[in-house]
């Protein structure tokens, strides 16, 4: 893979001060490796993301208008660091706490639970809302072994609409929190990404195999099947959603996001909407938003992933509420 | 590459059917192969876009508020036929005309030009402006020899805003001439994209070389040179604009885009984005908005393209209008 790039060592930093450019002066570089928008308002709730670089448009893409405040980037494929995360919620506090929304994994966990403590020394509330959206990762009772996937772009849309009229920390957290509970995600790899200061892939796989539930660095899900067609892929994909513990009953309405882990082209997600759409139409899912693109990746790694979030009148209320970031934009 | 498909002679027609699900109710598909908006008002200057598929998300993702009133759809990598074109006209059309905007290629110039004839002959008014902003593609005295690439994506945009208060096809021509003429695009590319139907690449070339000015199909453009950094490449590729006939001087405004052609990842885009705004802000040309991700893509070609718009105060009125489709979306 010819990557266009400079030190393969630099690659986040370098990375993140592009990021700040795509922003035209909305957001600015805050510390060794957080990006803060300039307009947070005193008294606000804040809202920050963050993780690992190289999955790009995600996390430190989500931060924007009426989405978060902030992210704390950690350098290709790795947790921001407990400074990073401090400096970072010291930039985005306004004086009424801040809400820490990332994906459950370990390193993640452990660093933004130590930037807490350092920030809750420093007066500033803190809470942590852990997105568990790909059902492939553990079964439904041990949600908390579960990994963050691309639920995490609906998720911190809502979280970063809730956010801009919420009363309290304690406020936020509640509707974070049903955000989370109410999306689910699956995902499937066709071929990997390769690690920029390497160049090697993130796992293998056989040229007449799919990794049906795998994660976005390549982690094993439900297993190896065939290579397949889109008809009969998607399907059993999303067999896999309806089968985990959250009813999509019939009438029930969702925002649906079909997204492509890297090189899996627009093309494809689009026919394999097509597919989506059918199966949801006949269980009677009303689709009240559909996002096609490749919002969260893992550099040219190809395969795609359904997340479904179900609303209720005070998600809808929030999902149609715009937002503008270099993720995501809904007008 | 394993490709999520099905019949892969049907990829055309299932990804316009995905895309008709992805606009949730606010297009729908009109004929053989075109999409429509649903809310064009009567009296409306109509714009209609089109061109091959097997581009993602353009050209017909560019359909939608304050965009493109509706596409005319080809098979991967091939113009609408004329019938097509027709009737993506009849459907668009509310009695004030139709502007054809698309790309610079001959399949394309002859098949919308029959349309364009079988539609004046039912009475429907038409002009066309095709879209050349692929500086590599012709010397500057030949423009009309010049192909259409990413820089379509701002073209469109501002064509779309213009559209929604144009007085008459007269007046909506003219601003659209100045947004085209206004427009500058350079491309290279590191490896190529397959088609579907013969899993072929569109082209070959040498792990170790990069094309300089290459089209979206692999095309010719200023030759092959060693693959490279950013840093080096960038400022070489941003020469090539401004060695051409269009000057942008210190103090002028722009749009950039900076472009995916397919699996050339965000982390990359970010890293040539900082390289370019280092070479812009040296020359004083202040970036009014940027753009950045895979909108004109080759199917899971690599490489990227800078498109720049200079605006005049017309102009950056008609880009600061907000714009929703599944391609592009501004707030």
């Amino acid at each position: 893979m010819k990557k266009l790039i400079n030190d393969p060592n630099a690659c986040a930093a370098e990375l993140l001060e592009g990021l700040v450019e795509a922003y035209d002066g909305q957001c600015v570089k805050v510390g060794k490796a957080s990006i803060v928008k300039t307009d947070i308002p005193e008294g606000k709730v804040a809202l920050l993301v963050g993780g690992g670089s190289g999955h790009e448009p995600i996390y430190h893409g989500l931060v924007g208008t009426n989405l978060a405040d902030g992210a704390a980037c950690g350098d290709i494929f790795a947790a921001p660091s407990p400074d990073i995360v401090l400096e970072a919620t010291q930039a985005v506090n306004k004086g009424n706490g801040v809400l820490y929304l990332y994906g459950n994994y370990a390193g993640d966990v452990m660093n933004f639970d130590i930037g807490a403590e350092l920030a809750e020394e420093e007066g500033i509330k803190v809470r942590t809302v852990l997105i568990w959206d790909d059902v492939c990762s553990a079964p439904p009772t041990e949600k908390e072994k579960r990994r963050g996937i691309a639920g995490l772009v609906p998720i911190v849309k809502l979280a970063g609409a809730a956010s801009q009229e919420a009363k309290s920390l304690d406020a936020l957290e509640a509707t974070v929190i049903k955000a989370r509970d109410n999306t689910r995600s699956v995902g499937v790899s066709m071929s990997p990404g390769s690690i920029p200061a390497s160049g090697k892939p993130t796992f293998e796989i056989a040229e007449d195999k799919i990794g049906l539930g795998m994660g976005i660095h390549g982690e094993r899900g439900v297993g190896e099947i065939p290579m397949t067609t889109a008809d009969e892929l998607v399907p059993k994909m999303l067999d896999l959603l309806f089968a985990d513990d959250l009813e999509f009953e019939a009438g029930c309405e969702v925002v649906l996001l079909v997204n492509s882990l890297g090189s899996t082209t627009m093309m494809e997600l689009l026919i394999c909407l097509r597919a989506a759409k059918r199966v949801l139409n006949g269980r009677g899912i009303k689709v009240h938003d559909t996002i096609i693109g490749p919002l969260v990746t893992c550099q040219e790694m190809s395969g795609i992933s359904f997340s479904l979030t179900k609303l209720d009148d005070e998600l809808r209320t929030l999902w149609d509420m715009p937002c503008e970031s270099v993720c995501y934009t809904k007008l």
